[in-house]
C-alpha cells in the first residue's frame, strides 16, 4: 500500500468535490494500492491539519474552515511549505492575469519536488512552461486535466491513449456555457439576450457572463493546450478570440438550412477562438452544456471526445484520475 | 533503453500496418526509452526470423513470406515457443466461432509469460476469462485496445482515464459499415439493397456482409466488453442481436421528422445489439463510417468518444499504443 499524503488548498466548489470523492472512493484506491491522506485542506480563512488525516466529513459540513474547523491560521504558502506532503491539489479561485494565488502555491510545492495536481488554469495560463521547467528540475509531476474541457479526459487521452501518434490539431467545443446558448438560440428561436438570462435562471451562466460569452473561457483552455500539447511558448494575449455576443437567430437559422450549426470553436495550433460553422453530421454538432473537442492525428485520424464541461464531482474526478496517474504510470508525459 | 523482442504472428492487412508504424515511428518510441526490435514475422507460408530484428521494408514489399522472405518454415506456435521474445503481436485472421489460430496463439505465449496484444476479436469472444487468468497466472499482460472500436481509445480510456469512475455502462456504434449504410439510406434516400451495393462498390462492405450487417460483428466487441469491462462470464450466445437488413428508408424517414436517426446500438451491460432511435443532438448521432461510443459513469458523467472503426494504419496505432502502455504502466487493469 503507497501512502500518500496530500495537502488541499483551496476548499470551493471543486474542493469540496474532491473531498466527497476521496470519501466515497477509499475502497477503490485501496484496491489500487493506493492510500490517500488528505493531511491538510487550507483555505482563505485558515487550515485544519490532521497528521493521520483529515475526516472529509468535518470539512464537507462548513461553508469556510473558520466556522469551528481551522485549528491553524496556516495560509496555503505556508500549508504547502511546513507541512509534510506528497502532492499538492490545487483549487482555489483562477485569474488568467496574475495567476495568483495558485501560481505562488504551486512554484512553492514544485520547488519542493512536491507533486501538483490542479483545476485551476490561471497558474498555467500565465505560466505554463516555468511550471512545467520547475517540475522537471525538482523531480516533481504537475498534473492539470481539470483544467481542459471538465470531464472530457482530454489531455491524457493524447498522452496516453494517442501515444505514438504526432498531433496535428485540436478543435473543439470548450465552452458549456456558450453551448447553451447557442444551442437554445437555434432550437428554440430566442434571440441571444433571451438565451443568455434563460442559462443565468439556471445557474449554467454567470451574473456576469464576459468570462464565458466572449471566449475568455476557451480561449485560457487554448494557451494551456498549446503550451503542453504542442510544446509551444504562449501567451494568452497571442489567441484570436470572438465570442458569441454578435450572433443572431437569423445567422443560425440560415446555417440550419444548410446543414449546420453554429459553435464556438477553439482551435490550436491555430490560437483561435470564434464561432464556426460544424456540419450536423460532425461529432463536434453536440448541443447543451456539453463540451466535445476532435483531436486530429497522423496515424489513428480523427479521435472525438464528448462530456460535460464542468460540475463539482466530475472536476474532482479528473483530479482524482490524475492523482492515481501519477503513482501508477512513468512520466512519458513530458516531451515538450 | 529498454529493448522489447517482439514476435509478430499474421501478415496481413493489420499485421502490415503495424510494420509500417514501427518503421514510421522508431524515433520517437526511442525518445520514450522504448527499443522495439520486430525478431520475427510469421504468416501462414512461413517465418522470417532475425536475432537482431527484422527490416520491416522487406517484409513490406511482399504479399506472402514465402516469396524470398521467409527464412524458416516454422509456424505461429514454433515461432511463439522457440523464438526468444518478450511480447507476442497477434494479428491473424479472426473466427469468433473457435478462435483459432489466435486462440492457441495467445495461450502458448501466455503460458511462456511473454506480453500478448492483439486485434483479433475471436479469441477474446470465446475465452476471454482464461486468456486474462493465464496472464494473470504466468505474470504477463494482455492488451486488446484494438479489438474494440478501431481507434476509439475505448478500453484504456475505460481503464486509465476514468480510473476511479464506476462504469455504469457503454453504448454505441461499433460498426462502421452499417453506419454507412444508414447514414445513406436516411440522407438520400436509398433502399437497403442499394445502400449496402454502394458500400461493397467503395470496399466498405464485403462481398459477403452478414458478419457486419446482420450485428456479429458488433456482439462479438459486446461480449469482449462485457468480459473485460464489467468482469462477466458471457458468451457470444449471451447477446441479444438483431441486425439491420429489415430497415425500411420509410422507418428512417419517420424518425428522421422526429429528430431522430436509426443507428445500430450495442449495449453493455444489456447484452444487446439492436436498431435504436438516436436523438440528433446526442453525440452517438454520428454518421459515415465513424463508431462511437457514450460511457456512463458514476462521477465523470457521460463520456463520449468517436473515431474512424477500421483502417490498418489505425488499428495497428492501437496496437503500439497498448505495447507503449504495458512498458510504461503498473498493472492497474486486470481489476476484474
Amino acid at each position: 500500500m503507497k501512502e500518500i499524503r496530500i495537502s488541499q488548498v483551496g476548499c470551493g466548489i471543486v474542493g469540496h468535490g474532491f473531498l466527497e470523492v476521496v470519501r466515497r472512493k477509499r475502497d477503490m484506491l485501496r484496491d489500487l494500492g493506493l492510500d490517500l491522506k488528505i493531511v491538510s485542506v487550507t483555505d482563505h480563512t485558515g487550515t485544519i491539519y490532521e497528521k493521520n488525516g483529515v475526516d472529509p466529513k468535518k470539512v464537507l459540513g462548513v461553508k469556510t474552515l473558520a466556522e469551528g474547523v481551522a485549528n491553524s491560521d496556516m495560509k496555503g504558502l505556508e500549508a504547502i511549505e511546513e507541512i509534510e506532503s506528497d502532492l499538492v491539489v490545487e483549487v482555489t479561485p483562477t485569474n488568467i492575469d496574475h495567476g495568483q494565488p495558485g501560481l505562488g502555491h504551486m512554484e512553492m510545492a514544485l520547488t519542493q519536488g512536491k507533486n501538483v495536481v490542479t483545476s485551476n488554469k490561471g497558474p498555467l495560463v500565465v505560466a505554463f512552461n516555468r511550471l512545467k521547467d520547475l517540475a522537471g528540475e525538482n523531480g516533481a509531476r504537475l498534473k492539470y486535466e481539470a483544467t481542459v474541457g471538465g470531464t472530457m479526459p482530454l489531455i491524457s487521452l493524447v498522452e496516453r491513449n494517442l501515444v505514438g501518434n504526432n498531433i496535428l490539431g485540436i478543435k473543439g467545443i470548450f465552452n458549456g456555457t456558450c453551448n447553451y446558448i447557442l444551442t437554445r438560440m437555434m432550437e428554440e428561436g430566442y434571440p441571444y439576450g433571451y438565451a443568455l438570462m434563460e442559462a443565468q435562471e439556471l445557474g449554467i451562466a454567470e451574473a456576469d457572463p464576459a468570462y464565458d460569452v466572449e471566449g475568455i473561457d476557451t480561449a485560457a483552455k487554448m494557451t494551456i493546450l498549446a503550451n503542453s500539447v504542442f510544446g509551444m511558448n504562449v501567451k494568452y494575449d497571442d489567441i484570436d478570440v470572438t465570442g458569441i455576443t454578435d450572433i443572431t437567430t437569423e445567422s443560425l437559422a440560415l446555417a440550419r438550412d444548410r446543414g449546420y450549426l453554429i459553435k464556438l470553436i477553439g482551435e490550436v495550433p491555430a490560437l483561435t477562438v470564434k464561432p464556426m460553422l460544424v456540419p450536423r453530421r460532425s461529432p463536434l454538432a453536440v448541443g447543451g452544456t456539453l463540451n466535445a473537442a476532435s483531436i486530429e492525428t497522423d496515424l489513428s485520424g480523427t479521435i472525438t471526445v464528448t462530456g460535460l464541461g464542468a460540475g463539482s464531482i466530475e472536476t474532482a474526478s479528473a483530479i482524482l484520475s490524475d492523482i492515481v496517474n501519477i503513482y501508477t504510470t512513468r512520466n512519458i508525459d513530458d516531451r515538450s
